[in-house]
């Protein structure tokens, strides 16, 4: 059982690495923790306005309102408990007394809304209770139920509160009743997963064994059509082809997929189930191999939001769902505690900075549901989701935005972890980690520049551990006056008596690279993108000289050079554009025409001033440079 | 009023080009004629099998058994008819006593089911009458009707019979008392076009001005809405976003969309309506410019079977369902009537063998609803319609192989047209063309071999125009001992004092290309496909040799052979495979690795064999060869 300073995923079961408490890592200016900041001033509060008719769902079936409108999609309710447990995390770390306030109202009226049993959904409880369990594939129901239980643990955690834990419990006991292991009773699962996760954090805040059963048998469930038989089309899309521990990459409904895979890990480290565990890693190494676009973003189909087949990622009509990146995070740091290896904490940063990061406007007020990878001249899409129309203040499905803010109110949890007599750093950000081994003070403009300076505040003689980006070939690490070379997809574990005023420094090297793409991936043959420590870059219109659009932009040299400023710099490369051509296929093949300057912006930066073309590949031909 | 021996589009209004009568071509052996030929033994029949169920809504409607189960999608009763259709056809050329037997059967059923009021649907029918016109957006009972109406103009060319004409005029008359002109009446129209070409036809038939009446309103009434008010996405799915006199390109669902803008051609050609004809015009030159796959196929995204933005065509994912292939040669056919242009009729034979054609098996008994340009390696696609799944027999949506039947079973109505005083052959094909003016024998194995026969008949001083395809470089065609170049893209006309005996022959050079794409569209760049006369070609898995994945092919030179034997000859081309490469994204470009020869076969020949990888974009890579 843990603690309630604990903070999102905390296992009880020995891992590799453990996580810190919520409260021993404080972000300070800099760039997460400016991020961090802005989320609770700016997202946090614009979202308690949009949501608040979702809690009038709440006030009528507290009211017995039977025959009152319900607002919104069936899964609203999990949206409305998102934005709460972020306003939990975010209480943990502010004074804002609203985030209290907003705490107790809200648990008042979702307290008043459950039913007596513990069953707890206002679609269903809005006049349509015969609906209840009826339609286990789209209803949402026990995702709904799950969402809240993660905002419960979430509460309890931040704050200490049990009000909604309580709820919670009954909730969860509800659903164990109602589905048990499947053999007495109901057999069946939510068509989408999220409660795996939640029962597990429920089980680990409480100790009852019965939650953590409840979670395995919903996680084994999956992959015998329960949900579609005679239809495998939507069973992938319900994440019940294959069972999960016959899943070799991940199909189907990307956010669906990521969340059970992400549960399913919760289990198997909670069961030590290393045979579960090593079946997740497979399947996280395919994604990663065959079905991750280049900036972290998973799910290349727009047709069920869902993955694709191997190296089926389309650049052009990238889907990439905001709340897919935010899964994958969650997914990966669960591996990371359980493995420890290195490459579950790259992937971390990699998608918070371009996946996660992106999805949020730069005043933190508007959101992207699609994370695109080119955005056409000419283009002209109705669908509100479309990139070319910009971020939204809000969408009728609210999933990301309320996604993002619980991961930036959470965000100094991901980066640090314990071994007990050693301290890992997985993510570099101005601020202070104060645990029982060591006390730090971080300061960097990371990513502006690849400089971090950590200086030990206490004596002490744990290690530390600072990982070397798998891009970060020629890092080096200088203690005092030693210098520790570091080798990228590593961590650079240091052995010291420190005493208080010791400083390490990190640098890693920010050289702009041009990254190029696998040759099955079609749509990016011949092309590269600009990276920069761990921010991908995109060229956007409004950055490129008069009448040259950024469709037709070819590079034409590897080399790149930065333009400073303020913040994290643009970079520019040499080009040329594309000869027109009318017809669309053509006996000759394409040709360069006039020479142009490119100018690339980091990706999470686009869509903030001008929406309009947007590419993250370049052709490269540097023959005609 | 045209008479009963006309084929399918036969405007009254003047035109450039005339369409022939129903029986004055007949396709013989050869590739077209075979096509026909077994459309009829083999497709039509089956399809009577397979659409059995269907006929039972028919029944149980006429015996006024309310509660009968309805089968089948609400559009089912409008795919029957294209089967309908498809058998009148085919009983104008045929002599099989079932096709007679089929039409007397099912239109007796038609019109038993028909309401006293003219309505016919059967879904509606079928105990749901209060749902009647209730969502015109999706409940296709104006589509309904406008198959049936299509399917009874057919019949009555093809045969004279005008019991099911009858049933049509009721509907039609139904139709106008309710919906007219949308200002007295009803406003509103059918989210699924097809009506608009139906009541044309049926103007075109019976003289009937308020037929056309009826479908200029329907084509005008689009554009504004009215269907999906404040929902822009679903407006554009039902072309209800942008008015048809107002569209650049075609946007939404392509087979509603190009069946609107073939049934507002209708309505141009019978109006007179010369600015709404160029609009149309401008529309097919944006679509054929940049929003149209290499084999012709229409609609690059599954996520609403819709048309992409300019230039969004990943190859790798392409939709390009059937039928939206079928709407372009009806539209194409009509545009090219009213213009006497030589691009429609290029566009009908290209989408012809490389669009319609790949959506039948070579047996003729299963079909493609999706033609994919590239299947992958360890594709694993759970939806029916995924091609990487095959031919299938039937869906449960049976547009597709039921307008495949309508449209080989009327194929040679494409194949000339008259201007009164001459003959234009558009399409080659074995077979006899008999006109007042002309009566021609035509030998040719085309697309085999570039030959094409023509003797003259008859004597007679009728001008002769033969199309030179726009692929068609150096095509000659020779009158006795005079030789004439052909210029692609345009027709020679020989005017000349015929004889009985005289002889045309044509040679359209069949040489193997290669042709390149347009620098706009993402995932061919670099890469090429293999044409031949009026064919693509593609690469198989089962073509190549054991170890070489077609997913890893390179093209490393231009050199194109033959592979002759029976029929269409394959063609090897000289390539490399990608060396392997674990990581999706790389600091270093991908490398050619091992030499392999390459072979292509017809693209419309694919999934025959065995169904694996196949590919039809193939990056070049000359500079390694």
């Amino acid at each position: 059982m843990t603690t309630n300073d604990q903070g999102p995923a905390a296992p009880v079961a020995a891992t590799v690495l453990r996580p810190l408490r919520l409260r021993d890592v404080r972000l300070e200016g800099s760039f997460l923790g400016e991020l961090q900041a802005t989320n609770g001033t700016v997202s946090i509060p614009k979202g308690a306005e949009h949501l608040e008719e979702q809690w009038d769902n709440f006030r009528n079936v507290a009211k017995g309102a039977a025959d009152a409108e319900y607002h919104g999609p069936n899964y609203e309710d999990g949206e409305a408990y998102k934005w709460l447990e972020a306003v939990a995390w975010e209480a943990a770390r502010s004074e804002d007394p609203r985030l209290l306030d907003w705490l107790e109202s809200r648990t008042e009226l979702i307290a008043a809304a459950q039913d007596e049993d513990g069953y707890l959904g206002t679609f269903v409880q809005s006049g349509q209770r015969d609906k209840r369990y009826r339609q286990l594939d789209f209803d949402h129901e026990i995702f709904n139920m799950g969402a809240m239980i993660q905002s419960a643990v979430a509460q309890f955690r931040a704050t200490g509160r049990t009000e909604l834990l309580d709820v919670a419990r009954r909730a969860a006991d509800h659903l164990h009743r109602t589905f048990g292991t499947g053999q007495d009773q109901r057999e069946g699962f939510c068509g989408h997963p999220v409660a795996e996760l939640g029962l597990v954090e429920l089980y680990r805040t409480t100790g009852e064994q019965r939650y953590l059963d409840q979670a395995k048998y919903f996680v084994d469930a999956h992959g015998r059509s329960i949900l579609a038989p005679g239809n495998p089309g939507r069973a992938a899309y319900l994440s019940d082809r294959i069972p999960v521990r016959e899943t070799t990459a991940p199909e189907g409904h990307a956010v669906r997929a990521i969340y059970l895979a992400a549960g399913a890990t919760d289990v198997a480290i909670e069961t030590g189930d290393t045979e579960l565990l090593g079946k997740l890693e497979t399947q996280w190494q395919n994604m990663v191999q065959t079905k991750m676009y280049v900036n972290g973003g998973l799910g290349s189909r727009w047709d069920g939001e869902s993955f694709g087949n191997p190296y089926e990622l389309p650049s052009d009509v990238a889907y990439g769902e905001t709340c897919a990146a935010v899964a994958g995070v969650q997914w990966s740091w669960r591996l990371l505690l359980a493995t420890g290896k290195a490459r579950y904490a790259d992937l971390i940063e990699w998608q918070l900075y371009n996946a996660v990061l992106p999805g949020v406007s730069l005043d933190r007020s508007k959101y992207f549901y699609v994370n695109a990878l080119q955005v056409r001249a000419d283009s002209d899409d109705s669908d509100k989701r479309a990139p070319g129309n910009g971020r939204q203040p809000w969408f009728g499905t609210s999933c990301c935005p309320t996604n993002l803010m619980r991961t930036f109110a959470s965000l100094q949890h991901y980066v640090a972890t314990t071994t007990g007599d050693g301290l890992q750093i997985h993510q570099y950000a101005a601020g202070t980690i104060e645990t029982d081994e060591l006390k730090l003070d971080i300061a960097t403009d990371y990513p502006v520049t690849g400089r971090v300076v950590i200086t030990v505040r206490e004596a002490t003689s744990a290690s530390l551990a600072l990982r070397i980006p798998g891009w970060a070939y020629g890092a080096e690490v200088t203690v005092q006056d030693e210098v520790i070379p570091g080798v990228p997809g590593t961590y650079v574990k240091v052995n010291r008596a420190w005493q208080a005023g010791d400083r390490l420094v990190l640098n890693l090297p920010m050289t702009p690279r041009l990254v190029h793409g696998h040759p099955r991936v079609e749509g990016i043959r011949g092309s590269v993108v600009i990276c920069r420590g761990p921010l991908l870059y995109a060229v956007e219109q409004v950055d490129q000289p008069d009448g040259v659009i950024v469709d037709d932009l070819i590079v034409t040299s590897p080399r790149l050079d930065e333009v400073l400023g303020d913040g994290v710099p643009l970079i520019t490369a040499r080009g040329a554009t594309w000869k027109p051509q009318e017809v669309l296929y053509a006996d000759e093949p394409a040709r360069p025409a006039d020479v142009v300057p490119i100018t690339a912006l980091p990706y999470y930066q686009w869509a903030n001033r001008d929406v309009g073309p947007m590419k993250v590949w370049l052709p490269l031909m540097t023959q005609h440079s």
